[in-house]
């Protein structure tokens, strides 16, 4: 039998099915290095020790999609190894904050499975759960995606569709966000005047700014994480398949749009939650990624004095200014969409 | 209004007028990993704490020019975002010697203007110094830009032209080394048998080897500065620029010229300070860098026993090998020179 | 006199003769990141500080091929600057773990010297010793290379060649692994429920996963190890030479087969010896690597209980997956090969 993983296919997975993921992660200040000359990132506290110690971090937190994207990563090879497509998460909250020299490690539980009608496919439902070295939650997230069946003819399980939020509620808000000392806040240390009182639900933001994505960027970024998702790879096969090129990785694209939207939501210092997000489109390297804002909800959190919550939807473009806002159409998104994200951001009051 | 950042255009400025800029950066090992990754420097007191402590530091000081790069972007968003030329520096210094841990923050002080005769555009003058955590100055530079005006009709502001020096004064050179413990010094580790009495005004070295530049490369060294400038970045906007591509960072030339002389110049192993440097062509991605350096002045110092300066004149070129030494001309610079850096070095005596 | 580095010609060596390297190096967190980054490796053992201490390390030990990268990169500038080929290496044992913090230096001592007939060329074998702060010998190896003579008219020496071992006998195994608590091992957490019993002599193992590779990415690998050989660096030269582009470092291929071969072999936890390599076929960037391993031997070793030792024979390909194990043929090697690597790795019993 062979030794290599050959990942799980849809009958391989049952409801309740706990699966621990492989290869912990201890993250340190070189990865941190490594993330800021990926993205170019330029929120302070997740950059000066000075600033986020005045503020009530113990040190420089690390930014919350590094955490998101080393905990994907290691669902991977379990999950997601022969997935046709990755169809969404939602209910993602960030609950600890994590700091260089934490180790990281991943759990995955089955909570839904559906096969789909033509009998070669169906749709798990996982909740995965990233943990540091005191076992405390840092990250909860549900996924879904399509993932073939190893033998069409193994029958289909009862339907079991998990109760998903489709946006996280207020007051589950801010567990990974130590309270923020105001005095600490240094406007043009942070790079913005602007606090949550000057965001308003409907304002709209371009953030100006494009990225071009080269292969070797993209690449690094995936095994950064350890995430050895084979599309990523592979230009060998990628050739062949259906779009004769390597896919980035679509965690790299939100990584891009949040350093992006520095420019313009530069207080918005944590993502306290992702309530879901659609990747419209593979983006490929050569492209260049803009984005744009859209407040949607401003929230002041009743167990919070110091800091609101902003409801942001992000949306991301490939070689398309986004002066204009494009975006979600009556049907389907206007050309050149590749990213809608829907998320919290904490921002002082 | 508009929550981005315009930029500050040249009526913005002010004589007298103080900048904080945004984004402080605690600087890492990784930091420096990525440094060495990028260039491939070869200087041994940068590269080994036993070394470096061997010769009186308490342990591995960053290069030089990272120290530079870091600072230098921070002061981007403010100064020359709408800069359409960076003109030169002077006058710059290290002033304090910065180790993985420290936090640099940026300011600057605008000290000259000059509005042009089109009355579209006009130079500004600044001083920038940079900081560590303990509000230790660690590097003092002054320089200037070419900013568009927002609105042509605006008044001009009385000229004003800072006094800079052409060469920084040899007394002003060393604060950035401790004492050498020259006994600890070994040449073998090193890298090169050769001291500052070895080295004569007027010779000259071709460092010999050549280093082409990858577009992910000098994204990656930009962003790792969380330098924003437009023009390093984005592909889509720069087809249809000037040169049709994206412009490499000139600190990312400074760096490569650095580290390629480490043949020729190995115990040269501190940039105590830069006299000037002119930024003579572009680079673009696909180009090999190669450099040779001119010893302009060989200085002992009256304040230091241990050390000794060069004053050297390094000129890069890309796709030219400088066996001819390449430079300058009675008219303009030989076909593919794009750096004349002019900077103090330190050596053993 | 020209103060740049010539490298040594074949009569500058002479048997016995003891050569200390530049360049010490301080390994750190920010290059085990960058490591990662660069071949996507997911040997937990390499990548939790929770569980290697939970096995008995006292914190994650560096990848033992990083150990190797930077330990041959200080040894290039004497060695092999005038090398016409790389022939060979053998004897390589890794002896104490390596820790971030660690400062490396190396030396290499003449052991074989054999002018080729031509007149031109000889071979120089030297034995290279990689040592930490406190001087004990972290890797040790025997390499030759055929090296160009200055002065074709120079006497040839007298014939030396030194007397190597084919393998490296197993009781020699095992010096840079610490004695592992086997209730520490977790099957989940390290990605494999395959331990030393389950391999046996003659199987076969094809790894799957294919990796292309980037320009940047070698580059940057190769400046990280610090290793200046100047045909893995410069197009504007190597454009006019035999390939027409640059070559990829080979211990650049050595370790994408090691992260490649975590499919198939994830409880191989530790390289303790390289046995001799040979680089088929050089690489080039755009090429994808493939690799599968063959088990040629399975030891228990009589000084351990807690790991047994396997002899793997690793070949990697480019652009030519390994379902087939394409490999040696009676004439050469199978189309595609690039890379043959016998090397011995532990795995917990």
């Amino acid at each position: 039998m062979s030794k290599t993983n050959p990942g799980n296919f849809f009958e391989d997975f049952s409801i309740g099915q706990v699966i621990r993921h492989a290869t912990p992660r201890t993250v340190t200040e070189g990865d941190v290095s490594l993330y800021t000359a990926l993205y170019g990132s330029r929120f302070a506290v997740q950059s000066s020790d000075a600033l986020a110690m005045a503020l009530g971090y113990p040190q420089v937190p690390l930014d919350d999609m590094l955490v998101f994207h080393v905990v994907f990563g290691k669902t991977v090879p379990d999950i997601s190894l022969n997935a046709v497509a990755n169809l969404g998460y939602a209910d993602c909250r960030f609950l600890a904050p994590v700091y260089p020299g934490d180790t990281l490690s991943a759990t995955s539980k089955v909570i839904g499975l559906k096969e789909n009608s033509n009998g070669a496919t169906g749709v798990v439902y996982v909740r995965s759960t990233g943990t540091n070295q005191n076992d405390e939650v840092v990250l909860d997230y549900a996924r879904w995606v399509m993932v073939r069946k190893r033998d069409v003819t193994a029958p289909a399980p009862d339907p079991v569709a998990p109760d998903l939020p489709t946006v996280v509620a207020p007051d589950m808000l801010g567990a990974a966000c130590p309270p923020i000392e105001l005095d600490g806040w240094d406007a043009d240390l942070i790079g913005s005047p602007y606090r949550f009182g000057h965001y308003s639900r409907g304002e709209r933001i371009d953030h100006v700014d494009g990225m071009t994505v080269e292969e070797a960027e993209h690449m690094i970024a995936a095994r950064l994480y350890q995430n050895p998702a084979k599309v990523h790879f592979n230009q060998h096969t990628e050739a062949e398949g259906r779009f004769g090129k390597r896919i980035i990785y679509g965690g790299h694209v939100i990584s891009l749009a949040r350093a992006l939207s520095f420019n313009g939501l530069g207080s918005a210092f944590h993502v306290a939650a992702i309530n879901g997000g659609r990747h419209v489109a593979p983006l490929f390297a050569g492209g260049t990624v803009y984005c744009w804002s859209e407040i949607k909800e401003t929230v002041v959190l009743d167990h919070r004095s110091d800091v609101g919550a902003l409801r942001v939807v992000t949306t991301a473009t490939c070689d398309v200014p986004c002066s204009e806002y494009p975006g979600k159409l009556d049907k389907g998104y206007a050309d050149g969409v590749i990213l809608e994200l829907d998320y919290w951001v904490l921002m002082p009051r």
